[in-house]
Order: C-alpha cells, then structure tokens, then sequence
C-alpha cells in the first residue's frame, strides 16, 4: 500500500513532512542527484563576459565533471569535456587561459577550438583517424541573462521550458525578469562560499523567510514584512515582490540610500521592491531596482556545497566603484550577511541529518510550502516513491514520520 | 557444523582465540557496536556536578548521536536529542551553557528545559501542534556515583542489573563500591586522550597485566604483584584487591605519599590496596585508598576512540590545591603514565589488525582470561556465531584461527 | 557473446582500446590488484646493503602488509609480517633498527632472528606452546640485483621465471643485464615521490615514448630518436637499446660528460646507449654506460602510489662523491626531471579517469603497442574479461569504447 505522505498532514499537528534526514547524507542518494539532476539539468556556470574574447577559456565543475568553456572562431562560446581523446589527460590544466587550440600537455594532441582533432605527433602517419569522432567531447551551451549556461545531458531539456518557464512559474512571464536587463550587467563583486551542507538545505532555506526574524537582522530592517516569515510570491493570486520598509532608502546593510540610480527599464511595480527566483537546480536570483544578486550552487559532497554569489550592477556603476568615485560595500554587504547567516543555519543542521531524531525527517510549517513543492519534484527527479513501506525498500527513502 | 572456539584451545598450544582482525576494523561491524551496544546500553557521560544549577546544559556524544543534558527545574537532570524537531538543527551550538529555555537559532522553536514545546513564531496560528509531541525527543537518564548516565534505547536495559551489576560481579555486593563515596568526591583533575585504536583494544588491555612489566614501570613499582602478569579478580573464591608494595607510601607516581589523607569510610581491607571494575561498554573504574579514577570511553570510529579520565578526591583536597597548599601532580602523573604507556601499545596494535597474519585473531594466554569473557560478551551482545564455517557467512566474523 | 577488443580497432580509427576509466578509481578494483598482483609477485624491496651487518632490519610496506626485513645470524636476509603471534601488535616500531632478537614492546614475546619464539613472560609455565607455531609468520626472499624481493603468497611464483623472464624477454637472454654489476653497484642517490595517480598510469607512461617530445626536454637531447616517439625494444627482430645523440658525452642533464668512467664490464653494444626494462608488477630498470637508474613503485590507494628512485654507481664513484671529489648531481638531475615531468602528467590524467568522457576508456596509437599488451597481462591476472556484455557483469570492467 502506497501512502503519499505529501496529501496527509504529520500526526499530532497539520504540519507537513520532509524527506527524511538521510536524503541529506547518504552517498548514494547524493550519486543519484549528480547523475539525474546535475549531470542532466541546464547548470549556470559562468558569466559570459568572463570570455572577452576569442581563444579564452575558463574551466568549471558541473556535477562530477570538469567541463571547459572556450569562446570560439567560429561558433560563439562552446564547451567540452576537459579530457583528451587519446588517454584522457586534462587538456586545460588551469582555471583559465587564453590560446589559439587546445593543447594536450602529454602528447600534444591539439584541437581546434572548435573541438576537432588538428594536430598530433604522427598523426600524418594515423590518416583513418576521424578527426570529429577523436575531437573533444562536446557539452550543450546556452546563454542567458549573460550567463554561460551548460547542459551535460546527450539530450538536453528543453532550455526554454527547463529554465525560462521557472521565471514564468514565479512572475506569469517573462517580461519582468527583462526589465532589469541583467545580460548588459556587470559584476561590481563575487564571493564564494564554502558550505559544510548537502545543498538541498541550502536550496530550501532560500524557499522560506520563515527564519528570517530569527537570523536576518540586517534584511528585515530593510523588508519588514520578511519578520512575520512570509516569502510568497503570489498574494490573492497576484504576483508578490516584498516592499522595502516607509524609511528605507536602498537594498544596503544600514537601509541608507545606494548612492547610485536605479536599473533604466524596470516597471514602476518593481521600483522599492525585492523579487526572489529559484531556478533549479542551482540558481538564486535576487531582483532589487538598483541591483541584481545572483547565485550559482556547485555541490562537492552530501556534506559540502560551493556556492558562488555575483552582485551585478550597471556598467557604468561598476566603473565608478572601480575608480573609487563610488562605494558599493554597503550594498554587498547586505546580501553578504544574509548569506553568511544562512549558511551557518545550514551548516548547524547537516550535523542532524543522520541522527535518529531526524530518521523519519522533519516538520513543515505552512509559510514553508515552496519547500514543499520543491520536495515533491525531488521525489519525483529522482524516480523515488514517497510511500510508508518505502523502509523495505533499498532504493526509496523511508517515509516521512514525526520528529518527535 | 558449529565449532565454538571459546570451548577449544589454538592448535599447537593451549593459548585460547580471539576474534579475527577485521572485528577491529570492518566499518560495518563498528557501525553494529555503534548501534546494538553504545546507542542500547546506558552510558556515563559527565560528572553530574557540571551542570550546577538549573538552566545550565551540556552536550556530549553518545554513540553516533549529540544529545543535551540539562539541569532542569522541575525533573532534576534531563536529556534530549540535540535536534530541533521543526527542521532539525543543533538547539544547543556550544559544548555547554546556560539558559532559562532551549530556543533552537534557525526559527526560534522554544522548548522549556522539561523538554515541551512553549514557543515559535506564529505558533498561536497553528493551534493543533501538540506542545509535546513536538517537544525535544527525550532520553533516559540516572545518577549513579555522582555521574549522569544516558541510555538512547527507548526501552532502556535495566539500570540496576547492567551497570550495578558490573560491579556485583566484581565485588559480590555494592557496599565496597559505596564505601569510597564517589558521589560526594569532586574532580582534581580531567584529561582527554585521541586514541588512534579501537575501543575493544582499550577494554582488552585494561582487562589484562601480563603486559604490566613490559610497558608500566611506574605502576609495577608501586604495586609489584603486577610484575607477575597478574590482574585477576578473584583469588580462591575470595575478592581480590592489588597490595601496595612494602615500602610504598602512596599511590603516585614515584609511591611516596599523596600528603593528603584516606577517604573517610573505606573499609580496613580497602587500605593499601588498589581495585579495578569494569562497567561494559565504556567505564573503567580504578579506586586507591586516598582517591578514585574513573575512565570513560567514546568511540569515534572503528580506529578511533576518545579517552576521558577523571581523577576524584575529596572536596577537601582539591579545594587546597586550587588553593595551593596541596599538590596533586604526583597522584595524578602516575595513571597519566599509565593511560599513555597503554594507549601507545593500542595503537601500535590497530594497524595489525588488518594484515592478512592476524585474520584470524591472535592468542589469549591464560591470565588473559578476564578478555575471553569480555569476547563471549561481544560475540553474544552484537548476535555474531563464533564458528568455523563463519568464513561462509557475510554477517559473521570468521572463526580464530592460529596467527602464526 | 564475447567481443575481444584486443582484436578490434576503435571505431573511427586503427587506434587500440584502453581498459574503462574505472580500472584507475575503483577501491574494489585497487583491492583485487592488492590481493592478486602485489600480495601474490615478486616485490624489490631494499638494497641489501642497507642491512649491513646481523641484526639490522628495516620494515617496508608491500601491498597492504607491513613486512620486516632483517639480517640473520643463521639464515642470510629474512622477512616476517611485522605482527606479533600473541595479541598482534607490530613488532618492530621504527623504520630500521638493529637488535639481537625481534620482541614485542606490548607483552615481551621475544623472537630469534631467525623467526622462532623464544622468550615470554610465563612462557615455562606455557610448555604445550609451539616455538615456531607461534614463531612470526615468514615471508618469501631472494636477492637479485643488489636488492631483497619479498613475495608474500604461501606459494610464490618461480622467481626465475617471473621475475628473470621479464629480462629475458627484454633481451633475449640474462647477460645483458648481469654485464652491469648492477649488485656491486653503490646507491648514490635516493629520491621519493608521492604520486597522486593510479600505479597503472605510471607503468603506462614508463612504456611509451610518444610522450617524450611533449614533455622531456633534456631526454630528447641527449637521447634524439625519443623525439621521434619510438620506445621500441626490438627493431627488425633484434634487441634495441637507444642511442645517444652525436653530441651528447653523457647521461647527464645537460648531455656534458658525467666526470667518472663507464661500468667495467659492459659490452661494446652497451656503449652510448640506454636500455629500459619493465619488471611487473612495481620496477623499472633503466641502465646507462656509467650508471643505473632502478624505480620501485608502492600503490598506496586507487590513485596514489610511492615511487622510489634510486640511482646506482661504482662504489669508488659514490666514494668520490662522498669525498666531494666527484659530483652525481648532473647524472642524478636528468631522471630526476624525467620522473617530476612523467609524475605530473600521470597526476593530470588520474582526474579524467572518473569522468564520463573516459568511461570508455581512451586509444592507443600504435607506438604505444608496449601499454595493450601490459592490459592483457592485468586482465588476464585479475581474472577479468574483455567483452561487450561485461556492463552486465559487476565484476568485470565494462568493455572499452570510443572516447569521443
């Protein structure tokens, strides 16, 4: 018998469950979400500015590869695999470069940066090699917003539908994520970090606000509505961004003003107003009139997440706070706190994950229901049942049960 | 057909088997210890005298859990899971404090010190939790010789006969323990040892002294029948206790005198002589006339275990040394001596552990037999067979066999 | 229906298949070339000069054992696991040392030199226990070349034929190699390396000379036709040693004359010209006029392995040396750069071996003819098939594939 947990409130409460806590630990469960999620979704990877021209190249990790991306002659940015065709060497040994084909350093297979094979010693002596088939193994590239977006999969989802349709899930359309004109952005600052968490507790504490009275000081100031816990986006069925407080002159740590204008072409509905976007996988994209907070996750373990955060701002701002006739630290740092307070609670959790106290998971309150819905496409990602005799089952996590 | 060893003596000798090697280092068989002894049987965990008033709290590890135990205000000395049970973060982020609530710092669940859930934003809207069921999940706990024991099992063993019994089996009664009023000493001095070994060699070596003249110089001078390999409980029938030497003073670490004087209520039997008991799974309990030292052991991992060692004196004598009028360096150096002597031979074991020479266990010489016992336990407690036709099965260790 | 890619080309090509990239990141793989290649053959050891007199002994590691090798009154060199008969605990403790006998510091079991036990506590009281029962369990010896090779199976493989075959089907015969002295030669220079890559992809890079253009400058110079990427060791049938370029006046960095004179005996075929011989599983010889070069590989995980380099001269030459009337470093620093440029393309490539681009593994182009019959040599030892259905079988790798 199939009990689907996510149709029934926990017992002693009209709380709703979470998976239960070794979703969070197991390496298996982790192997599974690199292989169908990461490995098979269009992942945000790098801004595409970051290739100003033909030849350079950065490498980057998506899921448990290392993929190089290489702005091209002949067809715009491309990607690869990082592994030589010949006996797999990695053909980029640095995090970026700049060169006119990629060369293997062991022995000296070249490719085009287009991807063919073009040189290698007695490669003239070889003429039935197939310089295609022996080229460098090609990944999906797309992009957007002025992002390098790269898809692993062989038959990628559709990027319109995969990617853009969460912008249009959050706003109805498309056209207000335009208005801010985040491709022609430039970023003023990018912090990493190094989060001792499975990445789905990062993901869901992005879904909720409810913590934010608790450990966000500095951004309930600013939104005041985020101390009564609500992060919905919809309100009587509109679209909902969270107003800026009566007093507060700028998205800045203090609620000072920025000392830079807003974005040229957003609608007045967005001016003093916070828009949040979760584009799953691994993006968080964070809308204010004068700015534009964007983070990519790369997950490294079921412990351990990297996340990278890039404040983007009008080009000409960044060249003002470039020639220190403008100061964009107090806008950073608001975002900068709100992470590091985030992820600390991410991080005092994780530790829970494996105990016996969490076997049967957790509880959901009901301003917590994005997290909800993002369970249950979880679930059903991964091709796991959601079913109290899931516990007979090597494959499907228990089911859900009481914490307490 | 089933062997069992314990009945037969190793061939080309009358040296009795231990169990094979990979006992000590197969993660699967330590996560078993993990969950049938540590995480089921009752553990001492802190000197009840460490939470002094109500309010403070303490975290401590017990098996693979963290659980806080707390002084409360209306139930004595409580324990709880150290998971929150909304989300599950860590309620308690430090090793210890003090506070009139635990109020989890993700989203501010508030739990009184009894455990129920009082408190948490919008809480007053989700009329139908129930303050208990939602409340920290409990442990048992008691108090014995002035520590707080914890037991993670839901049906705790009985504490009477598990861990009094240890010492009834030892001493034949409870008075010889209760006579050196260990619930009224107070801690001289602690120190914590990373043991890089298995807890089972710790237990192992502290149930033998043939390795007594080999490694302890300082303990065999003070105590010489311990030159003789001798450790045994028992001496035609009778309780046995370890004499002092003729000509030794004290129990320090060169056996002059301690220059403070008995416990008041030991028995004439008790002078001069030193007692060991072992509480299975993780105490070891050592008495001299003039002060108590009492180990606790948390394993870590199947090659790792923390060491925790008190040394217990009368509230007199360590108020004067804190004051400087008495100094407890002698007393205390001598079984620091000896933890470290052991604790060296453990580790310089471990590594044995895995080679294809000790597969199938070592040999027990017959002063060694108190570790025999202490294997029947093992085998017994985690549902193993000790058979020759083990090799067949995955669940069972193989049988011991010759190590040379 | 099994497919023998031995026999079959890459598509696309006449490129030969490597095995899957797992073969070089699989623990359960690394565990079965432990057990059946390196705990079953032949392993060079030490020098055994390095145990000059009785009494000295140093301990090695081979596969997952740690091993003592010492020098007996009665017996020549020995070796025993370093594992006491009794409770286990390593016998010797340190790298190296000298003594009279071999005793355990945990119990005194006290062992001849020669293996016996031969002294213990109690032991008279113990009369029934067998001296050479419980004597150290003995392992497998023989000198060759100066060195001690140590084989730990209970029935070791003919030494003749497994490790003197390996130079007989070098050179047709043994002389070759025994006109260098190599056994009266004299260390005069060790160097260790800690290599962050599988034991496979060193030996692989030790059998071709595709490499060598790419990456060894100073090897190219003195030694032109490796540019060409020839390592051949037969050409039209008969033994091939590489000649020196017509400048070069020595095996040195820089191709200067190396300042001491050639081996005595060397034949007038062996002048001028470098000879390289692979001794599976874990040593490269590689002989020069003046001097010999010998590698020992350790695997210490599924990709790391210790290699130990030593480079041998005339005892008279070391002399010098030590007398600072000579100077080694020119000889010393060629294959010194050699191993640092072959150690990191091997660490540049163990990365890619997890990567889904190799899971097919990579080609061979036809000079690296030396590395496919290494594979159907580890195939063959590891019991594992080569087909197309092996994706169905959990204990053979997947049959190769394109990389592209």
């Amino acid at each position: 018998m199939i009990i689907d947990h996510l149709d029934e409130p926990l017992p002693g409460s009209s709380l709703r469950p979470t998976p239960p806590g070794h979703a969070y630990t197991d390496p298996s469960i982790f192997a599974s979400e690199q292989a169908e999620i990461f490995e098979k979704m269009w992942n945000c990877v790098l801004r595409a500015d970051a290739l100003p021209s033909v030849g350079h190249w950065k490498t980057v990790r998506i899921g448990r590869e290392e993929v190089i991306v290489v702005r091209t002659r002949k067809a715009g940015v491309q990607a690869y695999f990082n592994v030589c065709a010949h006996r797999g060497m990695r053909v980029c040994t640095a995090a970026k470069g700049r060169s006119r084909t990629l060369q293997c350093g062991y022995h000296a297979w070249t490719y085009a940066l287009e991807g063919d094979l073009v040189a290698a010693p007695n490669l003239t002596s070889m003429p039935d090699v197939d310089r295609q088939q022996y080229g460098l193994r090609r990944v999906q590239v797309r992009e957007w917003l002025g992002y390098v977006w790269v898809c692993l999969a062989e038959e990628p989802p559709d990027f319109d539908e995969a990617v853009l349709g969460e912008v249009r899930t959050r706003f109805g359309e498309i056209e207000s994520i335009d208005n801010y004109g985040i491709e022609s952005l430039r970023c003023g600052k990018t912090k990493t970090y190094d989060v001792a968490a499975n990445w789905k507790l990062i993901i869901e504490n992005f879904m909720e606000c409810y913590h934010c009275a608790t450990i966000h000081p500095e951004l309930t100031e600013v939104i005041p509505e985020f101390a009564d816990g609500l992060a919905s986006q919809r309100k009587n069925g509109e679209v909902h961004g969270s107003n800026f407080g009566q007093d507060v002159h700028g998205f800045t740590v203090d609620g000072s003003a920025s000392g830079f204008g807003e974005l040229p072409s957003i609608a007045p509905g967005q001016d003093r107003r916070y828009y949040a976007i979760t584009v799953k996988p691994q993006v968080f994209i964070n809308t204010v009139p004068d700015h534009v907070i964007i983070h990519r996750m790369f997950p490294v373990s079921e412990s351990r997440t990297t996340v990278v955060c890039d404040w983007l701002f009008l080009p000409e701002v960044v060249a003002k706070a470039e020639a220190d006739e403008l100061d964009l630290t107090k806008s950073v740092e608001l975002f900068h706190r709100v992470n590091r307070q985030d992820f600390e609670a991410c991080e005092l959790t994780q530790p829970s994950m494996s105990s016996k106290a969490y076997a049967g998971g957790g509880a959901l309150v009901p301003s917590e229901h994005h997290i909800e819905e993002f369970h249950a496409w979880w679930y059903q990602t991964l091709g796991l049942r959601r079913d109290a005799d899931a516990e007979d089952s090597a494959a499907a996590p228990p089911a859900p049960a009481p914490a307490a």
